[in-house]
């Protein structure tokens, strides 16, 4: 790996400051990078389809904009979390040389995470194609009415969702958004997508698990406002009528990891607050057979 | 097709009339049948080497048990529900004979369900291996305590759980036992296992989702008695430190359908108590793009 | 009782209708009534102080409106149920001849439900009061992001929610939105507060139930929109630094009732999807001791 | 305060050392003491109706056990926690002293806990009755099959469950089993009995708020074994037929507690993981007006 991208969060201070740290560390090593700071959607101007990885500085936030550069070119992003939530980030501003390093010599893995493809349709015209690493969401405005939402898979008519709003997920958002709806946990590995309703009335009230090919079909039924957003980030108005359609984006997500593959439990057992010593089988005890 | 075995539930008066009338029906049509009315686990003196149906006359109970003689040879069933709950059958008994029919003339399709494979380990050693389309639950015996449970999934240290049982499910059993302890629904097509733990206390309470590959271990840790139990019927007793492998049975569960393939969401939403009104798209609503 | 008013829904035809009907019907029985259609929250001309009894044609949003005046003035309600939903209403447009004739004799009983009284402070000063029989909703606006609310009760630290929305609700409110975000169900006559969050992400997602003098006051810490919704009606913007105190409105609100006090059940477990057999205890066992 | 009962752990070896301790200390403080050290519900030969506290040396199922004692006579208890769990307790091994010397002189505040009183009916004839400081469970025995219980409040018919057990917890049992199977949160000092199924399958899974005059009725309906549970500690058999009977305990349970109100909410943050930090209100904000 010999052509790095740095993408620097604008917005945070400690971002900057680790970036020159990175950058010196990297010419020390003979690696030529580019350094790009942008701001929410905006175009960079960086060689991507020559570029062998992808450096975030920042948290999951900054890694959910990065991954709307990086997929398109199959470049694997390397996370170091300087932000409140780094789930995604695969060092910290104190551990992140000896990773870095591993991952410059070719000592790593490559993980491919599910993303999703969403096309809002109206009227039988497409009105906009989304994609997200996190999730989809379809749900109310300010006002706290309901909507209804018609669920179709792979054709077949599902059910109708009084909701609040309706997450179709992937793995990677399982422990974000729909972890906190209610929603069931999948190791980044799985290729399914989950659909969990946010405070369902009267109607199906359970999450529901799919197979990376199918096709959902979500039609949108209220007399307010209503609105879709890709990773809590990018939002669009919905018309009562729409239909968004979610599949299975072509490319993954890669990640460049160091970490062995258990680390996503571990994580996760962190942040729920289960402490650690939970998982020691005790003495005596053998591993398993 | 042409030769037809028939399960009858020996305790259940209409499954045996229903018998009659079906047997009646096959040779009208030529068609050979056999049999049996097995209680519980008992072999039966069938020819399912060269058998191409099995027709089960029962409930969801004896869809379960039928499995475990059906799936060596390979041989799809079809239910006609005479028990209580019937979610695995195609057909009624008031239904059947349009549906049979089909099913003789090869008018039919079919639905593959991923079986699991559970072995009991002692000291190094196997007590017992298992086969389950529902599930495999570990929990407490009669005493109201919570056992802990160490789960690994492929060698990867997950969590433990301290609760009154963990259930594995297999998108069969996701409406089953899984469901009523607050799993997510997976339609009978995913290749998916999914864990549930029964009143976790103080430790992870979500469901997790994993692929049907996965190598799932649990480790059994308590002070007093513990059962494994495989599809709600066969009950062995588990001793604090032994260790329950599960994966993925090598045949999966054939079943005989000509219900189209949204057959599983209607009987759900119906179960359920969510009426099929509220599926209609409604008037002007043009079906999804 | 021989002075009614009569409350229509202006937007549902039937509700006028009906109001035809019930009028005509009191005018025969030598009743004095008068009606008002008021939309919204616009103030209405009528006697109240000199009313018996307030007849509601309307489903529960109507009668959620009706409350605000009745309240003031110790005025039962009788409601009539012309909407979809009609969990407070006591009759139904086919059925409420008997039953309000039973009203009229004095043949009834006084349900007394509790209702909340809220306060929006800011910088010191009360910006709003409000009066809510189902709840008090504190949320995020159009934008899909968490907010944080401070809870305290009598003074104590409880904890921080960060969530899509904090609701404090009533006996009364516990069927609806707090039903949907998880909350436990409280049978009417109960004097107790629940407080349930939407979507919680890593902070209590537990419901909490207090005692009906408890003084709960909420800060609210975000840095995008939030809101302030009464009774799923009146909406206020919420500023972060906002505290909304919520204490016992000091007046309950009064429905005039002819069915057994079992009607609570009996139309929950109906909107639950749960049939009525399942209550049946069955030949041959005696009613409890 | 000048007559101590000191109740001691027979199993732990922390209890008896610590027994000691706190016997010298009173001693010295011319405090008359006895000490027990029971085993399950053996009497006790102590003069409780003299005595003016009891210190419990153990964790939360030493208290419970305690409360079969002391709440006849009305005497407080005074918890240090040397077991896994001291979620009742007032005070650990290293701060007892303090908190013990402010209890002696009069400066505390009396915790009055409510209790329920469970009757086990057969044919019309008293079988055992029952008291409980946390909950009763009537569960499902050994073998992994549902039970029906069809509840009745106040000879109103409420609902039907099916599932795993059905759970009747006072407030200070919300945190215990009833935590664990979804229930709400009830601060201490409520007056109310909250029923919490467990694993409710196709049947009411919602938890249930009453009020503490409720009488609860539980008819149990099932084909094998069933058992009534109180504090996890004592378990009878039920047969099918059988009706418990749950009202308040005429008397309530007392703990001297020297620390503030609040600290039922610090210890419950602290024990599900949401540490302290969170309920900071930040700099610049005001206390709530």
């Amino acid at each position: 790996m010999n052509r790095v991208g740095i993408l620097q969060q604008p917005r945070i201070h400690e971002s900057a400051a680790l970036g020159d740290e990175v950058r010196r560390w990297l010419a020390e090593r003979g690696v030529a990078s580019w350094t790009a700071a942008p701001w929410d959607d905006e175009p960079i101007a960086a060689p991507l389809n020559e570029t062998d990885l992808v450096i975030v500085l920042g948290g999951d936030g900054s890694t959910l904009r990065a991954a709307r550069w990086t997929v398109p070119f199959n470049v694997p992003i390397f996370g170091i979390n300087v932000g409140r939530v780094g789930f995604l980030s695969e060092a910290t501003p104190e551990s992140w040389r000896d990773k870095l390093a591993r991952v410059l010599e070719g000592d790593f893995w490559l993980e491919r995470r599910l993303l999703l493809h969403a096309e809002l349709w109206r009227d039988n015209g497409l009105v906009q194609p989304f994609m997200a690493l996190n999730e989809v969401v379809i749900g109310r405005g300010a006002q706290a009415r309901v909507i209804r939402l018609h669920l179709r898979v792979d054709d077949d008519l599902v059910t109708t969702y009084i909701a609040d709003a309706l997450i179709v997920a992937t793995p990677t958002g399982s422990t974000a958004y729909a972890m906190a709806a209610g929603g069931p946990l999948l190791p980044p590995q799985l290729q399914n997508f989950v659909v969990v309703p946010v405070a369902a009335h009267l109607s199906l009230n359970r999450p529901l698990v799919l197979h990376e090919n199918a096709r959902i079909a979500i039609q949108v039924d209220m007399s307010h406002e209503a609105y879709l957003t890709a990773d809590g980030q990018k939002s669009v108005n919905v018309e009562s009528g729409d239909t968004v359609v979610i599949t299975k984006h072509e490319q993954p997500c890669l990640f460049a990891r160091v970490e062995s593959t258990g680390f996503f439990y571990r994580r996760l057992m962190g942040r729920l607050g289960f402490s650690w010593p939970h998982l020691d089988p005790g003495p005596g005890r053998p591993a398993t057979p």
